[in-house]
């Protein structure tokens, strides 16, 4: 279903096809995805998820959904004459009790609840590739932003001045080669490795949560490197579809790292998103710590 | 220079080895093994590590010492006729900084310094070997605990009534898998589980820490699974040198696992210390969590 990564630089404009529908998390991807998708001359129509999109989606058409209320979501996208649809943005994963609970369900949710709660037992990709499915069986394409906005991905090589350093190109690849260990169960895909020793790898707590560990741990003293030390390494998972849940960084990721007292970030050069990268690399330089795209583990040295 | 397995049925009783000098860490460990040895008829001396040892220790012949003073350890030793030594109980790692800079150091250290900091270099693994080599340079033999005790270690099977149930034996094999695809990286060697879904993995923050994580996730609604799901598993790491730092569970495990709402805890048997065992079934009876010996990954079944 996902178009070979070559063609990545011809994002999809098929007008047959409609606007595309934006499902829109929280930050600023979501923004990103819809202007770089209009620049390419594709209409979009936003389909912000109440709780997590911010109001700044409006700027384009724009529909609020909640959870659970599946008939009406798929009612407005046949209005609108979307076929093709992006998810974007930040999400918390509800627990299954929460969305059977917490939302009004209408018809269309409740007769595919089944579905949804085996969707929901399982690790994140499970729960993302049953959704897929779930819409696409209604006739709807789920493509990657990367697809319709592939200027959004990190390119490899430096975003700002700063470049990591022998040590620090040593703990990257160190931090690259056990995400690729630890990509077949489905976890985190951020792990902080300083002078070869790694310091934390995520698992549900997410990104932020990992590098705040760092920070408590340091002022603990637990932690024998100095600050400006260590790299944070984001990668996708192996086998991750990459439609969804792409990993991301974006301005918090640099003051988080920062915070940290690392020296930088290192992300798998086209397979993860960045949000705003002009201020990525503006606060990079300000705080004095590199943001880096590089090649995936086992792409030559 | 460690016995195979086989041979951990005859704790080493030879005399003509003098006692047997125990470098004491925090934790009832110290005494337990202690007393081991002596049921086997061993006489002992204890070394107990300033900062980190209980007064308790004392119930044996005992030395207290500092770290920094290698100098006065090494002629202690030799002044007891100790030849072998085994290292048991909680160490902290300390710095590198607090290490040469926290304790008056002695000309044997001085003198080994630029060996130590090299040490200090990488994962605990690599510290760790780096003292052993230290000490065995001097002419002493370093043992594992589980070859003076083999008690002290985990047996198959449960420890207390409850046994694990097929979806948290799935959970188990899960979370051996994942511990054995981290190994090689030098990292922390438990995990957490829950219906095949990794919750959280250790690194360098530790197994207590990892489990107020959990606490703390379940909390804020980001764990779907009920209190009462969910395993802890902890694992020596595959090239581990078992004469320092096997993992441990004792009491607070339990109470750590049941404060996190899992269901229990599952460790390699052979290969991981119980503190404590009676008071540790007793604990599990009375939170309603299991405790359980396991096969290694890749052991069948």
């Amino acid at each position: 279903m996902v178009p070979p990564a070559e063609t990545r630089q011809a994002p999809l404009q098929d007008d047959a096809a409609g606007p595309l529908g934006i499902i829109c998390g929280g930050g600023s991807l979501p923004l990103a995805v819809a202007a770089a998708a209009s620049r390419h001359g594709r209409r979009v129509v936003m389909f912000a998820l109440r709780g997590f999109a911010g109001p700044e989606v409006e700027r384009y058409p724009c529909h609020w959904i909640v959870l659970g209320a599946l008939g009406r979501f798929f009612r407005l996208l046949r209005l609108e004459g979307c076929r093709d649809l992006v998810f974007i943005g930040a999400l918390t994963r509800p627990t299954f009790g929460r969305f059977r609970l917490g939302f009004r369900l209408d018809l269309a949710t409740i007769r595919r609840l089944p579905r949804i709660a085996r969707a929901f037992r399982g690790g994140d990709d499970h729960l993302l590739a049953g959704i897929i499915r779930l819409i696409e069986d209604e006739g709807f394409r789920v493509l990657g932003a990367h697809e319709v906005a592939p200027e959004i991905l990190l390119a490899e090589g430096p975003l700002g001045t700063r470049l990591p350093s022998e040590t620090e190109r040593g703990d990257i690849a160190r931090g690259l080669e056990l995400l690729a260990a630890t990509g077949p169960f489905d976890i985190g895909q951020a792990a902080v490795v300083a002078v070869r020793h790694v310091l934390a790898i995520e698992a549900i707590e997410g990104t932020d949560r990992m590098l705040e560990r760092i920070v408590t741990l340091r002022q603990e003293g637990r932690i024998r490197v100095p600050a400006g030390v260590g790299v944070l390494v984001k990668a996708p998972k192996p086998q991750q579809d990459r439609r969804l849940d792409l990993p991301s960084i974006g301005p918090e990721t640099v003051e988080a790292v920062a915070r940290a007292g690392l020296a930088g970030v290192a992300a798998v050069a086209g397979a993860v998103i960045v949000a705003e990268p002009q201020r990525v690399a503006q606060l990079a330089e300000a705080r004095g710590v590199f943001v880096v795209g590089v090649a995936p583990a086992g792409a030559g040295a």
